[in-house]
């Protein structure tokens, strides 16, 4: 069995687990009461409190503790912004944000504040000047991921909080993928994190307000943790949460060269061992431990299914948003191939031979999904001397990756020239249409209304 | 060294702690995913949900795990309230819930609401009556205690639940305090709990939200735990937190007895060993484990801090204000004494010997802090032939309890029918003054504004 789902919680550390249950017998007391029990869980509670600092880069009083990673995201981003009221509610994210950023914004946005969604390239990357152009004199707050947590993109954090710093706005960086990695360089104002993402136990979350930053807390009154994260503290989780940052952090450098060299294997190998695939993400500016790729006319789940089968536990497209039907926002701001998505994350340690062996199974693997899907033979070469003219693709109430499955076994009977007009009324065919069109060389055309679903025009011209 | 502060915090139980450690292995993945360490997170997190609503007496879909008490309390009265916003913007609260639920109502005022604060006896119930009273057409929410955090009194919940049933409004029960000793009667429509007030690890609450019941998450939106509680999921904690709920509920029947027997003991012995104690709470209705007196003449945090010498974890006054000057909420609704107020709270468990070494100890501790502040000896008699006339005492600038030792040491001196007019700016003079006039059988006359701080008037009646 391999576990390659590191981008969705890490395996406990063992410093964790050490720490833990370490902590259980002088953690479980009140640290606000001064009695003996109280002290203790206060002195656990102080440590770990510098000892996280350190590891971020920040002072001591600057660190909150929270019950997870996406409770930092909502309190930062609601505190932040409603601390900078007075100037405006105008709130910036990337398209590629974490689900818990994306729907702070839409509450963000119910109240009454606008927000500018900054676009991404094809690898996934916003660009400095793009977050410049979208700072507003009534920007309250910015927000942009250390790294995304679907294709491993690292994000140009630095230079967009110099921009943001050049405008007088706070910039809030989601560092729950990069933070067991090293700390987040640049000017940030605030940053959140999550401790099962690098090792630690669930049920803490970091939330750093820079001193100076502006910030009020939302939602009823309470005193604990500065007034930012009300609820008693989780002591021996929060010590197991900074030892095994510490932990991790000591073998970063050494684990990041070994898990980057197996990354890479599996980026350049897959395309060589399975046809249509589009491995996607920046090749370079990356996290060491996620590669990602997306299979032509195979189904993400039944793929993960039969990875499962053989031993391989992956994830596919945004974790928050695999249970549903839409493909993930991630892919589709990049406009990448979306179906038959497969992200291997892989958690230090991971053994090279579990690597080579996910590489020998996958093409099987791959294989046994298209054929069960019937997807198409390679498309023939164009039949000469037909005229060019129009056939219809009804693939409405199929789902992903049906429509594409179905465009390409016409796609031999159309000569070049011609056009085929698939109807669908799947959201991935949106994306994987055009998608398939750009692996095949074929133009796509564009998109207009049916009277059911939507038409996706494409031209043969090869 | 023991241990009696278990109101604020239960020493983990063995089998929380022993369901920690043994799910750390199977319960640190995401329970969304399909691969097997996803299932098998998910198996132990649905077998976890299933005892918790055995345990409440109530459906496996009905529970929510959060990832506090007080999160649980914040969560279920804005959903609750919100759920509920076209039938109106009305709340009720008992006036000595816990911090949670108040702090919850003065944001539910801030967003335009109302709220009712229903008063209790001196004993720090409620009356069914009281809640009748207080529901009106525009109702949204009624919210009440199962028992009290600081005196123990047990509210009669299930009574007021047929109160606003009968009108339509749903019943929001803040069990944290009586979970661990069984389920709430009646027909509440929410519930939350606290895991580690019953012997579960810390990061854990509940919120029960029956079916029928009319609930808008507020909030960014999540998919976690029926999107009613975002965040990660803390399976080990939230196994532990219901494997040790079975286990004290398994002791709870013996258990009650003899805590009740142990703190019945406190009750009657204190005022005897002590001069000048109200021991306040029902005498009849209340918690096994918890027993609150206040001791004239003496400074709590003093009184804790020679206890804490003597090897005692106790606490005073309300858990979540005893940091700041103001007395407690709750004894200020009852209308009891605060100054040198003290809770002991026995965890299950509580070795009688240690109660007994309580007992022993504690008259000398009381008498320390009183020698300490000066305490006045027993008022002397009148003297006799005197003209009645008004005596001044200022104590501007002097905290709790120095008003009250001046009053107390000036009124040898004034004859029957004289007055005392005592200036006062701090907080709990307005409730111990009264209280003293009671232990006394003085007369307290009333308070008017003076120049500075507050004037309370007494008048010497023998």
């Amino acid at each position: 069995m391999a576990y390659f789902d590191a981008a969705s919680a890490a395996p406990l550390h063992p410093v964790a687990r050490q720490a833990l249950t370490a902590s259980l017998d002088e953690g479980w007391a009140d640290p606000a009461r001064l009695y003996r029990e109280g002290r203790k869980a206060r002195l656990l509670l102080d440590a770990a409190r510098e000892a996280a600092a350190e590891a971020i880069g920040c002072r001591a009083d600057e660190v909150v503790f929270t019950p997870s990673g996406t409770r930092a995201l909502h309190s930062g981003i609601a505190g932040a912004s409603a601390g900078r009221r007075r100037t405006g509610r105008h709130l910036i994210v990337s398209a590629v944000e974490h689900s818990s950023v994306l729907h702070s914004a839409e509450v963000f946005e119910a109240g009454g504040g606008t927000v500018t969604r900054v676009a991404v390239s094809r690898t996934g990357a916003v660009t400095p000047s793009a977050y410049e152009a979208a700072l507003r004199p009534d920007t309250a707050l910015a927000c942009l991921q250390s790294a995304n947590h679907e294709v491993g993109t690292v994000q140009p954090v630095a230079e967009v909080a110099e921009v943001c710093r050049a405008a007088g706005v706070p910039l809030l960086v989601d560092a729950a993928q990069s933070l067991g990695w090293g700390p987040v360089e640049g000017g940030w104002s605030l940053l959140a994190a999550s401790a099962h993402k690098w090792g630690g136990p669930a049920g803490v979350g970091l939330l750093v307000v820079r001193k100076g930053v502006r910030f009020a807390a939302q939602g009823p009154v309470d005193e604990r943790e500065s007034g930012r994260a009300p609820g008693f503290e989780n002591i021996p989780a929060i010590v197991a949460a900074v030892a095994s940052l510490r932990a991790v952090r000591a073998e970063a450098a050494r684990e990041a060269v070994r898990l980057r060299e197996l990354t890479e294997r599996i980026r350049a190998r897959v395309p060589r061992t399975v046809a249509d695939v589009e491995v996607v993400g920046d090749p370079e500016r990356r996290l060491p431990g996620i590669v990602t790729f997306s299979c032509l006319y195979v189904d993400g789940e039944a793929l993960l299914h039969e990875l499962d089968r053989a031993g391989f536990s992956v994830s596919s497209g945004s974790s928050c948003t695999s249970s549903t039907l839409t493909p993930s926002h991630v892919l589709k701001a990049m406009g990448v191939l979306s179906e038959g998505n497969v992200r291997v994350s892989l958690p230090a340690g991971t053994a090279e031979a579990d690597v080579e062996r996910f590489l020998a199974v996958l093409p099987e693997a791959v294989a046994g999904v298209r054929e069960k899907l019937g997807a198409p033979a390679p498309v023939t070469a164009p039949r000469a001397g037909e005229p060019a003219g129009e056939l219809v693709v009804d693939s409405l109430g199929k789902r992903c990756p049906v429509p594409v499955i179905e465009l390409a076994k016409v796609f031999g009977e159309v000569p070049v020239g011609g056009t085929v007009r698939v109807l669908s009324d799947d959201e991935a065919a949106r994306l994987d249409i055009p998608a398939w069109c750009e692996m095949r060389g074929q133009e796509y055309v564009g998109e207009e209304p049916a009277e059911r679903g939507t038409a996706y025009l494409v031209r043969r011209v090869s």
